[in-house]
């Protein structure tokens, strides 16, 4: 093989959300990175719903901000709509969520690679690693030209073995129109990765002239946007509504009378597909008591009339589709773009990673996106960083990257996915977290930023500005808290217009502030600061005072977890010697090989009692 | 197979230049239209040079414009450079020529196209045609589904067996990245229709950062740059320059010793390429004599910082392409993005097809742009418009339309195509062109739009407008004509600043304006008009003025084509009975089927004596 004089440091093959993230991390660190993908013209694309955000997945583009990742300054650029969910619900569900303009997201995307310094971007598709003494040393493309680099990280989304159904249709695509990649998964399996089938799927697109939407409910962007960065002043872009409606008897009885003509119920398909995210077909079979589900419109774009038809997610033949799709009241008469279609692909169970998203096989080997069985942008782009900043620092020499579960969903997400694999896309929740309340959209600043400081991906002026803000929100807190307001007639009267007890004796400020029925707006009337309190951490003040038992709570648990978490076990620990240990779970730990007591305990069957085990068996090595 | 129940006046498969013209006229003549293509994220795209025009090319595009077509609307949406080509030279051969923004090219025909009444969209490979009765009656896409039409026009560019080469790796694609079209052409054959083989290529796209810009010449848009469809009324998007350099020894050594390599000369490909748009191996071989060649570095678009490296097209391994590229001056650090490549393609002799692109086999079926063997999105627009219209005109059971070889550029390529066929791509040249003098750029809103209102594409108001711009050019001439210049000092003072000889007598102001050196301002400074005369119809009238001679001639040649052209020869005219033919001509008049004296003339091999024979035995049968 031919290679190609220069050298990288990193190779991140695949520019998809994943790949994105990883290349201008690792990039910014100062490595010399490059970019591949079969098709620079798809770069960052998104192949299925128009949106970034939602719940948990807000949070995760949140924390790829504070690190200094890009994903949210480019939804800012390119947002149409924008929503805060859940803002009845307590502060740790609150999520952000976006409309976004697909093709100014890639056009976005891609100008930010193209202007990154340390970057090179190729169009090209690998077909094979170069493999060294056990260790990564490049790839080889399609035409066998080869790069070599001191780390590779493969974020290949759903290429590998790509097959796209249309009822009984299949074809070999990434995604519809693009080429799947077939030659990569046959080398992953040819060095011993365990490869798995999932499937996926996008609802047909509709044409915009062709929908009656006085039939739909109309859903407006939030009065006043919020911006999705930290770093975001202004947002640009013209906003846009979507649409609400819903299906009926009639498109059930359709699509149940075709069920075995779909791709997934006539036996094309043998991926898993995700249970949280069916396609019609699958809400047919299982919910088959509801008579109507949703179906959102939401524009693709500004420049374009195509719609995307939420909730109408399929792999029946287009005869069928039609049918289906005209029987959604305001659809009578839709026309059809792009059908809808399921996708099955390959994965790497990530049980075969280290929490650096490295690959215990391959040293210097990184996966990062679907490729490890997650689903959706933001997942992956979370992963990207992950990857990203783990793959530069194995170069420069620095400790491993790892976020906790208390600090991040990030970490919530890597330490499921490495510890757990997973069988069915992975996709993230607010209840995969324990300790949700502290991973709240609103201080993933003072969460991360410092942590992106250190990496160089944060400048000095952010992190100063987010330490001024972190200083403004203590300051404010003890001031609440050392302000008695007494039971004067002024303060009696505002509270009972509140709907609110008044006071029969003083009581701290904090107090009041806890009352469910009160917000921050109390401590702006009753006892305003002595400069206006800054609007970005009001809501930080409140949440910090409402919840703080429940964050003491969390916090004790923390410092439990800390414990289990803080008792290492070597990477060579020999998990025969435990004496105690079922063979199941010997078996077990040697494959996962958790880093710590605390990953030992979140593996699937392990007890208690084992672990006691366990510690005994590690302590044992210290003596 | 299951048809989808709505029934269409006009399929058009394929959304590239020809595709999307032939779409948008079909669906504003008031035919129900649907457009196919195998990715609608593609749709005209630029998959080469990101420019539009040039020479004998700008021509075709004010026609389409004049007739109410896209192209130079879309153009001047989109562009960031402008020039008008050849201004020292005759008025015949002023052209204009843009640089696009490639992206924003594709997004703007894409909304102009979901925004038009009577057309819908939808991605799909079409596999089969349905024929009934040996007349088209639909098309069958790959998932197996129908739809019904009354007329198809094929217009799928580069895709039928599509071959992409990058030295001995070959790729099944339709152009990188994009899926080729197996099936249908396997099925053309079938139906009876012959294919041939072309080629063309692309140069590698560079990053620009990587180039040292500094040791090119660098050209800007024109001063005042001229919009290119007469309904642009402002330039709005920023100007950008491109850069001139050079190859030169070594790039010519590097390709020579490696010349074994490439896909060209390596025997991998069969497909016959274009002469006058050589990839660099070819310019290696056939002008082995000079040493250096342009090289023009052209933006890909504003967001984007890939630069189109115009005159490195070649079809060698990666390896080579790098080196080739880096004996540039100023590209020895040079990053490239996408590879050049080679593409090879079937084609569908043009012979076969009527002069209105309908094909002679299939009634019912047309055919438009690259498929017809020609390059050039151009080419490929202009015959789109020219199927669309003819297609839309045998649904409404219109004369159909045809524009003579002296009314248009476009009338020169169909009826060159339809009657000689080609062999090689084909591009359009002003030399193509006998009475180019008539058919120029600045006057293709007078010789076309009056055909494009009666179309209906051209409205009123836009037809009321162009025949105020013809009075007051025709009332101009007629002035300067009637205006005497006597010789007074004045006069002559003015003639001899400006290097012409004084007057000695009293002549007419139309013979100064013819002097070489004499241009409107003549006019302007000795005799102005009663209102100043509007800027657009001056270099209408300095032409018809200075190359008055010259247009009578053309005049008088074009009556006597006229003659030839009128003498029509019956559909089902029997070439047999001819008596006087050799057997080769007959054989070919039966092929080609001419549907007239004038376009039997033009055949290859055609004498006037065999026209003279043709002549009695047509006349014969009007006896
Ligand atoms: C049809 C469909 C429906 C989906 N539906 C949902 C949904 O409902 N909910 C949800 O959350 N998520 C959904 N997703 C998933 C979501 O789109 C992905 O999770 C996300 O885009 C994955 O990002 P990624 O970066 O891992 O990979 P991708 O975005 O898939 O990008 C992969 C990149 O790798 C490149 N590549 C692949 N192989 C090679 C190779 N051999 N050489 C070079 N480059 C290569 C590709 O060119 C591309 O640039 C869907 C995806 C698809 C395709
Ligand atoms: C690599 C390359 C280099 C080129 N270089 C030059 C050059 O140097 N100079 C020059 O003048 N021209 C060049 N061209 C040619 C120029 O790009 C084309 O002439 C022009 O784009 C052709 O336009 P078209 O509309 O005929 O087809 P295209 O633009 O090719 O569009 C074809 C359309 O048909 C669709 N399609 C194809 N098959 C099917 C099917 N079975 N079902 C449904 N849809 C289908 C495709 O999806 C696409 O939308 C080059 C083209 C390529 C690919």
């Amino acid at each position: 093989m031919v290679f190609y004089s220069k050298k990288y440091d990193v190779i991140v093959v695949g520019a998809g959300h994943a790949g994105c993230e990883a290349a201008l991390a690792s990039a910014r660190m100062g490595c010399c990175v490059l970019l591949m993908a079969i098709d620079l013209d798809k770069i960052a694309a998104m192949p299925c719903s128009p949106s970034i955000g939602g719940m948990a997945k807000g949070q995760l583009v949140k924390e790829i901000d504070a690190l200094g990742g890009e994903m949210a300054k480019i939804t800012d650029k390119t947002a149409i709509q924008y929503r805060i969910l859940n803002t009845r619900k307590g502060p740790a569900v609150h999520s952000s969520r976006t409309q976004n303009d697909k093709i100014r997201y890639h056009i976005a995307m891609k100008s930010v690679l193209e202007r990154q310094p340390n970057l090179d971007i190729k169009q090209a598709m690998v077909e094979q690693l170069v493999i060294e003494d056990g260790k990564i040393a490049g790839v080889e493309d399609h035409t066998g030209f080869g790069y070599q680099a001191q780390t590779v990280i493969l974020a290949t989304g759903t290429f590998l073995s790509g097959l796209v159904h249309i009822g009984f249709k299949s074809i070999r695509a990434g995604r519809a129109g693009e080429f799947a990649s077939y030659g990569l998964p046959a080398h992953l399996k040819d060095l011993g990765f365990q490869l798995g089938r999932m499937k996926t799927g996008t609802p047909p697109r509709l044409k915009r002239s062709s929908i009656d939407f006085s039939k739909f409910e109309r859903q407006d962007s939030d009065q006043e946007p919020v911006p999705f960065s930290f770093f975001t002043e202004k947002i640009t872009l013209p906003q846009m509504p979507s649409y609400l409606g819903h299906t009926n008897k009639t498109s059930q009885k359709i699509v149940r009378d075709n069920l075995e003509r779909s791709a997934l119920y006539g036996g094309m398909i043998t991926g898993v597909s995700a249970r949280y995210c069916p396609s019609f077909e699958d809400k047919v079979v299982k919910f088959s008591h509801r008579e109507n589900h949703r179906v959102i419109l939401q524009p693709e774009g500004l420049d374009t009339d195509e719609i995307y038809a939420s909730g109408l997610g399929n792999s029946l033949p287009p005869e069928i589709q039609i049918q289906f799709v005209r029987s959604v009241k305001g659809l009578e008469e839709a026309e059809i773009m792009r059908p809808a279609y399921a996708i099955e692909y390959d994965y790497v169970n990530p049980i075969q990673l280290k929490p650096t998203l490295e690959t215990k096989r391959i040293s210097g080997l990184f996966m990062a996106g679907q490729i490890n069985g997650t689903s959706g942008y933001e997942e992956a782009g979370a992963q990207g960083m992950w990857a990203g900043i783990n793959a530069a620092g194995k170069v420069q020499e620095r400790p491993r990257f790892i976020l906790e579960r208390y600090q991040a969903y990030m970490g919530v997400m890597t330490d499921d996915l490495v510890t757990r694999g997973t069988r069915e896309p992975y996709r993230m929740f607010t209840s995969r977290a324990e300790y949700r309340l502290m991973l709240r959209e609103d201080n993933a600043d003072i969460r991360l930023m410092e942590k992106g400081h250190e990496l160089g991906l944060i400048d000095d002026d952010t992190l100063k500005d987010m330490k001024e803000r972190k200083k403004q929100i203590d300051s404010e807190i003890t001031r609440i808290k050392g302000t008695v307001i007494k039971p004067q007639k002024a303060v009696n009267d505002y509270l009972e217009s509140h709907g609110a007890k008044p006071l029969s004796h003083a009581v701290p400020l904090d107090q009041l502030l806890k009352r469910a029925e009160m917000d921050y707006h109390v401590v702006e009337t009753l006892a305003p600061g002595p400069d206006s309190v800054h609007k970005k951490i009001i809501r930080q003040v409140e949440t910090e005072i409402k919840y703080e038992g429940y964050i003491q709570r969390q916090l004790r648990e923390i410092e439990k977890f800390k414990n289990l978490e803080r008792m290492k076990i070597p990477e060579n620990f020999d998990f025969n010697t435990v004496h105690g240990l079922s063979n199941e779970l010997r078996e077990k730990l040697s494959e996962i090989r958790p880093a710590s007591l605390g990953q030992a305990s979140r593996i699937d069957g392990i007890t208690p009692s084992a672990i006691s085990v366990l510690m005994i068996g590690i302590k044992g090595l210290g003596d």
